[in-house]
């Protein structure tokens, strides 16, 4: 009922929960404001800026090279003294292309727009006059550094723009039916394979920024060609393992494997062979596309033993090492993971694409179960850490997301590194993919959402559709939709941030306590079209406290309602946010507000504020400040920075009861 | 009485207050133990550590050139392109010789050390022979870019280095009776004074770092020459003025003044004329070192334009910009200040050197007056960030002196750019300069301990002698010794951290209510020497809170006692030091413990520590931590990292009390 090619799944069909393709879901409500912005503006800028970029003089073999237009960035070790030119972003253009022309096709199924898919098949063709007769095409390769190719996948970003242009191939394919882009890239996956491996002969070797095995593993799925499933299966086994890679690829162009720029291999996860990691480490965006991709592997093949250290990985990520937002990777410096528990709110760098590839991984993760663990930390990434990343009207973007700002912290309109905003364009458009699940004779409920989806049971079509003005109500109705009375499972989340849920189907009572499976409850039964699935989940304001590890929240507390992290904004709240401080008492009230930020549930409790009176010209004194009450103000983290700068914070003073304290 | 030339005066010296020389004050007590640390050991170091870094062989035209030793630092301001070679720390070489000078010179009055002073006479040998026949002395440009001389005042410190061999002069002829290196510095200064000045055929230049105009006061005061008063205020006088000199110099050989890698001449405090300053900006200790050299001619000269413009930056300092330690400039980008209330605890930079220049401003600003507010913040500065930057043995050192550490911030042996070391030498080993002041009929009282000092009234000797253990003791008694009975003025200072404070002669008391002047309590009689004061300075240990709009502090509380700020060190302390919150409401207990740390007063209290139990693999949760009663014990900040490394924190988090919440 998936929709692929049976043929190419490696275990029992009936164990795997495959995502819908973009196609089969419809899209309303709370994402589907979502989708709009960005089918109808994100998909064109992000061309447009791509443009404006010269990238299209890159890929274009018909019009001279642009050269070295972003300045090379060296990667010498040695601090003051610089070796020469190493990487420049301008190396992984091609990626860019490969998103951008994702977003578009996912947005064509939002919208016809018959401009912009002229625009990407201009782009496409370009592609096909520069791919070579032996199937390789890389634009940097090709039209700037010319005799370089395959000498460092350390840095380079090669392999990874390979991975890329087959998802946007994939996503072209399902969108318009044309065939031309997975062709060029099945020839160049078809190269790949004849270049790596472990076969003699073969260089034994795998990208420095993992992608492109998520992207096989799609490539494979709609082609029904296992062989590229294999690839990606080789990719994911070979990292890490020894003599090193990237040791031999070092020494090979003259190079020292030590004057590595990143100093360990835990930058990009080949310090050790997969199976054996058990700390999420270095850059975050390729940790998740790695574990991405070895749960996708791990999900076709079976393999419990890539399942285990996944769930070590998932446990370390959860537990120690994630923003409560659901973004990831606090540092800038190597754009990924420090230590346990090092959390900084000001300087958080939680990249978009971190948070995106978070819900890539969790999601994929959902293949096998489903374990409603993951669904919650997916959920958790998509609606707060990674839409974050976009402005509510798609034309502006975050590359952090930090979870406090003095005011400074704008979102703009491009950037030299630009893989966030095709990155988060791409997933708010396929958005459907991820609110569910299909097996052989299930469908799962990964999100609640006003949406329909369409399957198969047996040959015959059936539809769920979900009325729900989710996430700002926690009522969802639910209808199934078949010809004629169909026997298959229906798998519903309880939310683990749900207090209280009851279902009912028909006005009949559904003991939820007694069928939770992980965190879904199973109805399987005959469904003859006619059923009211009813859904009541309890969506109280609500406290989160941190660890007592997490140094940077300490005596702090955070407020959320449902899947929704809030924070507070300068704008609404009088005082500057440090002086602001809730009683652990005080009552928190939900209001919607259908003219705030295109309409949003806002959360007020009353609360105290420093007062500045009495400290004119004094730094320091002997007596704290006065406090005064003041009414705090919470929006929705995603929704911050769309209306006047300003500062804004997640993590609000808190203030205990005076009843454990002298 | 000063003992200086008083025809250098330009003002009557009856309302100008001098520091007495080093040897004219015997230290004891708290400083003495200090003093020794330096005598003992930090000289010899700094000696060795310079030998160590190849200084000798730059200075020795005897030897080969060492040449470029330090890596040239690019001061591109173009980022990744690095335009070549500008400057290096090893310019700077000269300065931590006249550094290294000047603490030998101060040791050398509290302990002879015949194998030290023969080692500086060498190195003052070796500056001799270097020095040109026209006085011109630089061992960078004369031995390492020869040709360059007086071509980039703005970045290569060229008068920086000849203020610090003038002040390293000045000690060492005080304290051996050596003229050599003073005659040397007398004929650089000549030089100067041909090349710089607003008369035609000089430049109208000054330099890029501060230090020579404090400097030349010196050399003036020592030598009776006035033109090297005019110097110093010339060099005052014609920062800032239009056209600006780093402009013409930087056209002058080649550049764009634009390429100014500081981007704004606030960094050097050359962006206005003087007068016209009214905020602390740019590189802190370039600042201190600026205003210490103002404060100076304002004084000599009687300038209340230029005292209006230092009581402006004075209050600017202390009231927006000043950390509770007496640290200052909180950035490492600029070493310096950054925006107003900006006072961040972990990153602090707040380096030794700044806080050492901060109490050479502040016991410049006691010249006149004096004002209490001055010698409170010299005293705050001396106890606590300044001498934090050196370990109690003397043999070890900080640059940054944050006020908050993860456990991974340790004293060090050196540093390529080891100004500090013998900044915090210089200072401690001549502490007895800050604790006086003298005037013509008056002697004052800045600092209490320990100490005596000799003077002289109309021709008569005279001493003032204090018994005491402060600062961990308010006590104090104090004794005049006198040949003959003598008429003069007794300025005691009651401290501004001090709630209650009790003064009596001979057993008589004194109102002290009535008879502040500026903080001070100005006793004027004839003393025959048989008198006994008694002073008593209530010493709680007390509570500090910051400015509510320091967001750094927000909700935290500090503790002091006397002139000692405190922290918490992890060794002394069950939790993780973020886990600790303090009542608003707990006592808090001093007591002396003879066996830590050489003998110090520690604050304990009652305290709350967040509870771990019950948080295993739980990131985030609804219900806080719970917390549990433990002690919190404080040591004061100076004498942090003297053990075990491990955390420390100064503002620790406060819990208020019940009553003012929900």
């Amino acid at each position: 009922m998936s929709g692929f090619n049976a043929a190419a799944s490696a275990v029992p069909a009936n164990t795997t929960f495959r995502p819908p393709s973009v196609a089969q879901v419809e899209i309303a409500g709370f994402w589907g404001d979502r989708v709009d912005a960005v089918a109808s503006r994100t998909a064109e800028i992000l061309y447009d800026r791509c443009v404006e970029a010269r990238m299209l003089e890159q890929i274009n073999p018909d019009v001279p090279s642009p050269g070295v237009v972003i300045p090379f960035h060296s990667m010498s070790p040695t601090g003051n003294e610089f070796t020469g030119a190493t990487v420049t972003t301008q190396m992984f253009w091609d990626s860019d292309w490969g998103k951008t022309i994702e977003t578009a096709a996912y947005s064509l199924y939002r919208r016809r727009n018959e401009a912009l898919e002229r625009k990407i098949d201009a782009v496409i063709d370009m592609f096909g006059k520069l791919q070579q007769a032996d199937g390789y095409l890389s634009s940097w390769y090709q039209r700037i550094q010319p005799g370089l190719r395959w000498t460092n996948l350390r840095d380079c970003h090669e392999l990874y723009c390979a991975g890329h242009l087959i998802e946007g191939a994939v996503a072209y394919f399902q969108a318009t039916g044309k065939r031309k882009l997975l062709d060029i890239m099945c020839r160049f996956a078809d190269h790949i394979a004849d270049m790596f491996g472990t076969e003699p002969g073969k260089r034994k070797g795998y990208c420095g920024h993992e992608e492109i095995e998520l992207a096989l593993v799609k490539l494979g799925r709609v082609t029904g060609q296992r062989k590229y499933l294999e690839l990606a299966r080789y990719f994911v086994d070979q990292r890490g393992q020894q003599p090193h890679y990237f040791d031999e690829e070092a020494r090979a162009r003259g190079a020292d494997p030590k004057d590595y720029h990143f100093k360990t291999y835990e930058y990009n996860q080949s310090h050790k062979p997969v199976r054996e990691q058990d700390k999420v480490v270095g850059h975050a965006v390729r940790a998740m596309y790695l574990y991405a991709g070895m749960a996708d592997i791990a999900a076709e093949y079976g393999d419990d033993s890539l399942r285990t250290a996944l769930d070590r990985l998932w446990s370390d990520l959860t537990t120690k090492n994630l923003y409560v937002t659901g973004g990831l990777g606090p540092s800038a410096a190597n754009e990924g993971f420090t230590s346990d528990y090092d959390l900084p709110n000001d300087t958080a760098y939680a990249e978009t694409c971190a948070s995106v590839a978070l819900a890539f991984w969790a999601s994929r993760m959902l293949g096998v179960g489903p374990n409603a663990r993951y669904a919650d930390v997916m959920e958790q990434a998509l609606y707060n850490g990674s839409i974050s990343g976009l402005s509510l009207d798609g034309s502006r973007f975050f590359y952090e997301n930090p979870l406090e700002s003095r005011g400074r912290h704008n979102r703009w309109k491009w950037h030299r590194c630009p893989c966030c905003p095709p990155n988060i364009g791409r997933m708010v458009a396929s958005i459907g993919t991820y609110m569910y699940g299909l097996a052989e004779d299930a469908v799962a409920v990964h999100l609640y959402g006003d949406s329909s989806i369409r399957f198969e049971v047996e040959g015959h079509k059936a539809a769920l559709t979900q009325a729900s003005r989710y996430p700002w109500d926690g009522a969802i109705s639910m209808r199934i939709d078949v010809d004629q009375p169909l026997r298959f499972k229906l798998y519903l989340r309880v939310p683990g941030w749900c207090p209280r849920a009851q279902l009912s189907i028909d006005g009949e009572s559904v003991d939820l306590q007694g069928s939770l499976n992980d965190g879904y409850v199973i109805i399987d039964r005959e469904w003859n079209g006619t059923e009211e699935i009813r859904l009541d989940l309890d969506m109280p304001a609500r406290r989160i406290y941190a660890s007592p590890k997490v140094r940077h929240d300490a005596g702090r507390v955070a407020l959320a309602r449902g899947p929704l992290l809030y924070c507070v904004e300068e704008t609404d709240n009088s005082a500057p946010l440090h002086n602001i401080a809730l009683s652990v008492s005080a009552p928190i009230e939900a209001t919607h507000d259908a003219d705030l930020l295109g309409g949003v549930v806002v959360l007020s409790a009353p609360a105290f504020a420093d007062q500045h009176a009495g400290w004119d010209n004094v730094l320091y004194r002997g007596e704290p400040s006065t406090t005064t009450p003041t009414s705090l103000k919470a929006i929705p983290y995603f929704a911050w920075d769309n209306r006047q700068p300003g500062e804004m914070r997640v993590w609000i003073r808190d203030i205990p009861t005076g009843t454990n304290v002298t």
